[in-house]
């Protein structure tokens, strides 16, 4: 504290104030410095206050690169996603928005300010360019993946929004009601889609939170879902967490170090059939259902039925066919009067690469409470999100499949749903960078997804 | 892994799964056993599986005790609160449910499972004791807060529910409506709360789920709150976190190392004048009020009238009369034309002891995001809690101040609100323990709140 800033004269004070926050902005901009040189992977968030360590991750994940952050990344254990419906009907309008959304995602995504002042600094007569609410916390892993919805590209009139209906690709379908679907239009699809993934939820929140400000006249929020915990693995390093079930969920889910598997499971390739769909090499399609668990009758069935109908033992999560959690399950092994110890309508088995063509997702879910409904119920459950390759292929055959024969269908009700094409990442060094070192938005910032409009 | 769990024979396999999963009781009995010699103060979960271990904290904080937890106690990371309506007209059954709840709080507290077998194992055609979500998890600093709502002692027809209307507190009022309150009846009131705070989510759902179960038949779930950042310290150890605004919440709260002021402000004291409320002594009352931000108006807010509302800097939370975070505000300093510089509106004034009598509260509030309405805007704010020794004199006078004169209220609407009385905590050394060295719920066992039975 300066004398100034001590004074009792607030002209004195204001004037004080007002370098003190221009330099907790030069703090910042020192930071991204450092950052921008590491190409963005190792900035955090520091400030001319003060900070106070936390033990909360304190990690980031580069923003740019062949891929978006935030679907091969180790799944971080707390979700906020965001749809947006687009208000406006001018494609430039669309294209700044992405631009803005790159810039604040590239900042905040390494721990810094969505604006170059920060939320305690900038013109004092003008809001903050920053909220606020993370100023003290770290990065926390955060990572932001964008999306398309099928509607951004032609309305439910089959009217083409923005000139881009020549590039909607046949992979971005209309999903099939499937049987048991009780979705919920307000929790349903939606023209943009933000996925925000951190260890702080604070964080996660703050993130979609800035990228919604920063939509303001160009698109609004259509649905939301904070998830708390984690419900898949996405890394061999990371241990099998459990869904509202009570189970491990995940065990044979797509890991980051099967690369050829990825390879083939969950990035568009280059030379695909579609000519619609070229900008979308190097992406993925993000499959999103809010899946809600019937909690209270779940809890009242027996551990006999509860592992039957999963296929697997409750504790270890090994396959009723015998071994332990990593142990392929065994579908031929019978039991008693021949029944198969892995029942026929048990998730495990409708569910499994060698009863799907071979298929395999990358899941990312979370787990969900909302509340309670007016008889006391939970709404809770499971928000479900795969990235695959193709969701024809990828999604729809099983669960058709799942919806049809599974037995867990009968405690499960999908209330929500989304398909969103995933395009592929900012590249590296591409983002436009100030004299300060930070990204910034200028008329020809690259953009993600820039190739659609191209 | 033994042979006969491998064996493809089914009743092999189920005589080796039952004793694997009796021997898993042993482990988590094993380790209760060690918590019950030391207090229920150091006990953590194992199971014979092996555990993985992840980086959320895994302390535990002691169940019983001359009060609570889970009110001086470091507030955690995150809180997951529900109120419950009796629906039971038998006063047996209402203790009853408070022996059990005890007795799980008593074991989910100290990283144990909600009963003695544990979410895998126990009779295989019973449901599972616990619910398993929590079962590779730390105890993550869980503490299980209860308390009595005003209707668990007379119904709004004034009718006498459970022989308990002669112990109604004269302090356990009906809170008065205060300006702008909007409120929703159905996220207000209720017969018990239950205050559960973890800094892994999932742990604190976990808990208020398997205390839900426990109360089927005899009460459900009213309203339920999640609550994914603190917004109070309640130790000089912690940081001051921010709330939705962007600004530092609670600065000058009630901090546990001030035992006289806690002595004075938090804890109801033996030989108050109010007979009926003698089974009080050493407990509380939990104010609760949902409190949602107006986000996007307040987002369009300038810097200077966010500042000038709150009465202190957004960075540092110094009072704007000057000094850093800890300086106590000078309401006397005017600066130009004689106008104080915490401005008499300001949240920071209206709320500060000097303005009230010298009364202070303990807060434990957290920011919550609950979706968002049909124009996008975000449902999202404070859920505030606080424990003061008597709402007649700790809350309402503040709360009519600052819902009257407070700049704040104008992005503020109150649309939940509780208040419950809080019971001592169950005294050290009183549970029942079974042989094997957990608590077991007896007809005879001590439960929370038992004075007022008595």
């Amino acid at each position: 504290m300066t004398e100034a800033e001590q004074s009792p004269d607030p002209r004195q004070r204001e004037r004080a104030g007002l370098s003190r926050r221009a330099l907790l902005g030069g703090g910042l901009l020192g930071a991204a410095a450092v950052g921008a040189a590491a190409g963005f992977g190792t900035a955090r968030a520091t400030a001319a206050e003060p900070a106070v360590a936390t033990d909360a991750a304190a990690g980031t994940f580069p923003f740019t690169g062949e891929h978006q952050a935030g679907i091969v990344t180790p799944a971080q254990d707390r979700l906020y996603i965001a749809a947006f419906d687009v208000t406006t009907d001018d494609r430039d309008d669309l294209v700044a928005l992405l631009q803005r959304w790159t810039t604040i995602a590239a900042r905040v995504t390494q721990g810094l300010s969505a604006g170059p002042f920060g939320p305690a600094a900038g013109p004092y007569d003008a809001p903050p360019d920053d909220t606020g609410e993370a100023l003290d916390l770290p990065p926390a892993g955060l990572t932001v993946t964008f999306g398309f919805g099928r509607s951004l590209f032609v309305d439910a009139d089959g009217r083409d929004r923005f000139g881009l209906a020549d590039r909607l690709p046949d992979a971005l379908l209309e999903l099939p009601h499937f049987p048991a679907d009780n979705l919920d239009p307000a929790r349903s699809d939606g023209d943009l889609v933000v996925q925000a993934c951190a260890d702080d939820p604070q964080v996660a929140v703050h993130a979609i939170r800035n990228l919604s400000r920063a939509a303001f006249g160009a698109a609004t929020i259509r649905w939301t879902q904070l998830g708390y915990g984690r419900t898949s693995s996405t890394s061999t390093a990371q241990r099998t967490p459990r869904n509202l079930f009570g189970f491990k969920d995940g065990t044979a889910n797509l890991k980051v170090e099967e690369t050829a598997a990825v390879d083939e499971h969950v990035w568009v390739p280059a030379g695909q059939d579609d000519p619609k769909a070229t900008w979308m090499t190097g992406g993925s399609y993000l499959v999103a259902r809010r899946i809600r668990m019937q909690i209270e009758t779940w809890d009242r069935t027996s551990l006999r039925e509860q592992e039957a109908l999963v296929g697997r033992t409750k504790g270890e999560g090994a396959p009723l066919s015998g071994g332990t959690e990593h142990t392929e399950p065994d579908f031929t092994v019978t039991g008693r009067d021949d029944v198969p110890l892995v029942a026929l309508n048990s998730h495990v088995r409708l569910a499994h690469p060698t009863q799907n063509d071979g298929v395999r997702m990358l899941r990312r879910g979370y787990n969900f409470t909302d509340g309670n409904d007016a008889l006391g119920r939970l709404d809770a459950g499971l928000f479900f999100i795969a990235f695959v390759v193709d969701p024809r292929t990828h999604f729809v055959p099983m669960q058709n499949r799942l919806s049809r024969d599974d037995g867990l269908m009968e405690y499960l009700q999908h209330t929500g749903s989304g398909l969103f094409a995933v395009p592929p990442g900012v590249p590296e060094g591409s983002l436009v960078v100030g004299s300060d070192g930070t990204p910034i938005t200028t008329g020809s910032s690259p953009f993600v997804g820039q190739a659609l409009f191209a």
